[in-house]
């Protein structure tokens, strides 16, 4: 593969986009976009982007793949935007942590004849900036591909595409999507940012690495996860009314502190431990 | 310093303390006590330390040190067990998560003469078993010292022992221990633990290094995390309620969905964003 990519966004995950097709051999060049001047300074100097263009028109003319690496709440409208700019035989994917209203916001055929993809990888990083970009971020990791209505010869391209960067894919509906990463991403971002609120500032030197590991994420951007929590509303909320359900449980065992109390209270610990330890077992027998 | 040092209790920590004792030359003898026959055996085996007592009494003869090192709420009662057996110039110190329950069950003196003074390593790891014990653990580390009513001679020896395994140290109240200690440890614990429980058993594969990382300390022993929980509930449930009603007002703003939701909801966010970059800011510079 040697791809002309254009990546409109260059933030750490953008960044990463490019710098991964780039030192892979993936693109033969890679145009870049991004509304802040700082960015395209630091991708053309770290020479994530073969070039910077102004306009995102502009850098999306003869690509054959567009990667919208922005907030995924200006992912819609960008695609939009820059859709008559494309070839008809480009293919256009995002890297949004949500899909459904993407989804829906674009449609699988852009004004032009270009056609949109959904992208997910599940990697990324607490860090923000090009400047954090990896070009091995994606490698071993998995890749959701959101088909959509798109073509065969689409998705197959998006696919090729991830893997050739290091990850796996898996195809999904945009709906399960959006479910499954609630509570595997959305939810755990929300109780990091809420936790580690909490305690006082004289408590910090009490902060071991039990509280570094479960807040390390609420040290990502708060407008970027404001974004993706209200764009995943509909899966959140019932999500959010669960766990405060599960804290009423456990505060109910503290509360009533009955003779069988660390029995119950250890049954509802145990639910957690088995699927995160479950978790270390498949991770330790795929490697 | 050349320690005669008593063990119950040979888990990770137990066996951590046993091994940095031996390994910096702090102890010049290590004896050893736990209920279970499979961690004396580990322990001998992997030479944490030098000889195995059937009854904890016989550990703690002649010993400068003895460390209590069992779950929570047997540590007043071992106290209470062994004291006559120890030597009236014993500290007897221990390394439970909590701390006021412990100082009130078992008192600065005990029967016999031996001096007690509370100790909270702040060092672990999701993992158990004296299998997994690391000589290493304490190093650069905090431990918190709870005087109580102990002699200064006493609390001096007990901190000049942690200092010597590479641990700094702090002496604090029993009660703000575990007031600070709920928050940056006890409620982290809880919500992995509820975290891990949530996610659908095919949502697996979607589970990346922000769900790891929130949730690694859900690996921890259920029945240990219940017991310390119930021991700390006086400062957890008014913690739980907080987070509750934290969780509620993000709900809140998710479901109105006015037209300033994004940045009511990225003020929520950003409280904890700025402790947790504030915390890795306080780490740098002190490295």
């Amino acid at each position: 593969m040697s791809l002309s990519v254009a990546v409109l966004g260059l933030g750490l995950m953008g960044g990463s986009v490019a710098l991964a097709a780039k030192s892979k051999g993936v693109a033969r060049s890679v145009a870049g976009w991004d509304p802040s001047a700082k960015a395209c300074a630091t991708a053309l100097a770290r020479g994530l982007v073969d070039r910077i263009e102004v306009d995102p028109e502009d850098a999306v003319a003869g690509a054959d793949i567009v990667v919208l690496a922005c907030p995924v709440i200006q992912v819609p409208e960008i695609a939009i935007q820059v859709g008559p700019s494309c070839g008809p035989g480009t293919v256009v994917t995002d890297l949004g942590s949500t899909k459904a209203s993407i989804m829906r916001g674009i449609g699988p055929v852009l004004a032009g004849g270009a056609t949109f993809v959904g992208g997910h990888p599940i990697a990324g990083s607490e860090k923000s900036g090009c400047a954090h970009s990896e070009g091995g971020l994606f490698e071993g990791k998995l890749t959701v591909v959101c088909p959509g209505l798109a073509s065969e010869d689409s998705i197959r391209r998006i696919e090729q595409f991830w893997q050739s960067l290091g990850s796996r894919t898996i195809r999904m509906d945009s709906e399960e999507h959006d479910r499954a990463l609630a509570a595997t991403s959305h939810l755990p971002h929300l109780l990091a940012f809420l936790l580690a609120g909490l305690p006082a500032e004289k408590d910090k030197a009490f902060a071991g690495g039990g509280f570094r590991d479960t807040t390390r994420i609420a040290a990502s951007d708060p407008d970027l996860w404001a974004g993706i929590l209200l764009d995943n509303r509909s899966a959140m909320m019932p999500l959010i009314d669960l766990i405060i359900m599960k804290l009423e449980q456990a505060r109910g065992v503290l509360s009533d502190n009955s003779k069988d109390a660390a029995q119950k209270l250890s049954s509802i610990l145990a639910l957690g431990h088995r699927f995160r330890t479950g978790l270390d077992e498949a991770r330790d027998s795929r490697q």
